[in-house]
């Protein structure tokens, strides 16, 4: 009998699956963990959904999960809260030059970030193009008004120059983007005064 | 060879498991999704966190997860946006009838409520007693004032009686939440109007 998590192909696969994004998504949870330490904010990565169709019970305390699928997600990846306001977003990598392609964001994602800004949330995309090592904040504003204004499936690495915020890496906060947040909607005062207390 | 998940004894587990403080939790999915298709307000429920220990990959787009175990949940459970204000909460059901045993609530999710609500958030849980079918909202000041006030290790029903707020159970939304964050936080004048818009 064959065991097919055994073979070679497999765990290439496995291996590929974990690193998939993983570099921008263990950047943001560090800066998200900066933040939570320091105080500045209160930002988490949600877990990703999963269905689960059997379980072993190995003891009271300890379940485990023989049988699961992932589901596609209905929300963004992050939410939390920065000075009062609610904050909510998906981040994404792309390996392409020139453009964003959308289809990286489920439909719903982006349904959910409309309503978010509807109801008064700061909502964002954050996307890093990996060729140029590039990681921009995209507000949800401007992205809703691509959507609207382009039947094209993609965002042209231009338009991020153009609305996005370049967001600099540095060494910790890894991936400053409440700096963003901040200039745009608070107009800079309160994260100057928060990291002067610091 | 024993297939330990095949007993009965287990499958009569599984089912247990499933039912864990369900009727809570579907009753407010239900009412979250009335607060979302009615545009009051976006909030969710978190997917548990899960460790994945062990994929299988069945095809490109189906990946079965074959060994994984439940975490601790580093936050609360539901949370998301009224009005532009971060709403944070747990829900608990209790088949005690005089108290609330407040280890039904890890730690840490205590203090990021106290976090939430430091941040600017509307932070609270949702406690339904089972014998008396009365489900209350208990405000994250009023719990964070319980804790620091008492060394007992358990909330009163009398204490949720006194500085709670009872939830109606309805037909839809089944239990209006809502209702109360808007007495407490915006005099009730907001929800109001946008009942009658709708």
């Amino acid at each position: 009998m064959n065991y097919p998590c055994r073979t070679k192909k497999n765990i290439q696969k496995q291996i590929n699956y974990a690193n998939r994004g993983m570099v921008l998504e263990s950047e943001l949870n560090e800066t998200n963990n900066y933040y939570l330490v320091n105080n500045v904010a209160v930002i988490h990565k949600k877990p990703t959904p999963i269905t689960i169709k059997k379980v072993d019970y190995i003891s009271p305390q300890k379940v485990k999960i023989k049988d699961a699928y992932f589901q596609k997600p209905s929300t963004t990846d992050y939410n939390g809260i920065y000075k009062g306001r609610y904050i909510d977003f998906e981040a994404k990598e792309t390996k392409n030059e020139n453009y964003f392609p959308l289809k990286n964001i489920h439909a719903h994602q982006i349904e959910h970030l409309r309503k978010v800004i509807e109801h008064g949330g700061i909502g964002f995309i954050i996307v890093r193009f990996i060729t140029y090592n590039e990681t921009f904040y995209l507000d949800g504003k401007d992205l809703m008004i691509f959507i609207e204004n382009n039947k094209r499936l993609s965002i042209p690495h231009s338009y991020f120059k153009d609305k996005g915020h370049l967001i600099n890496i540095k060494y910790n906060p890894r991936l400053d983007y409440i700096k963003v947040i901040d200039k745009i909607y608070f107009k800079g005062e309160y994260y100057e005064k928060e990291i002067r207390k610091n």
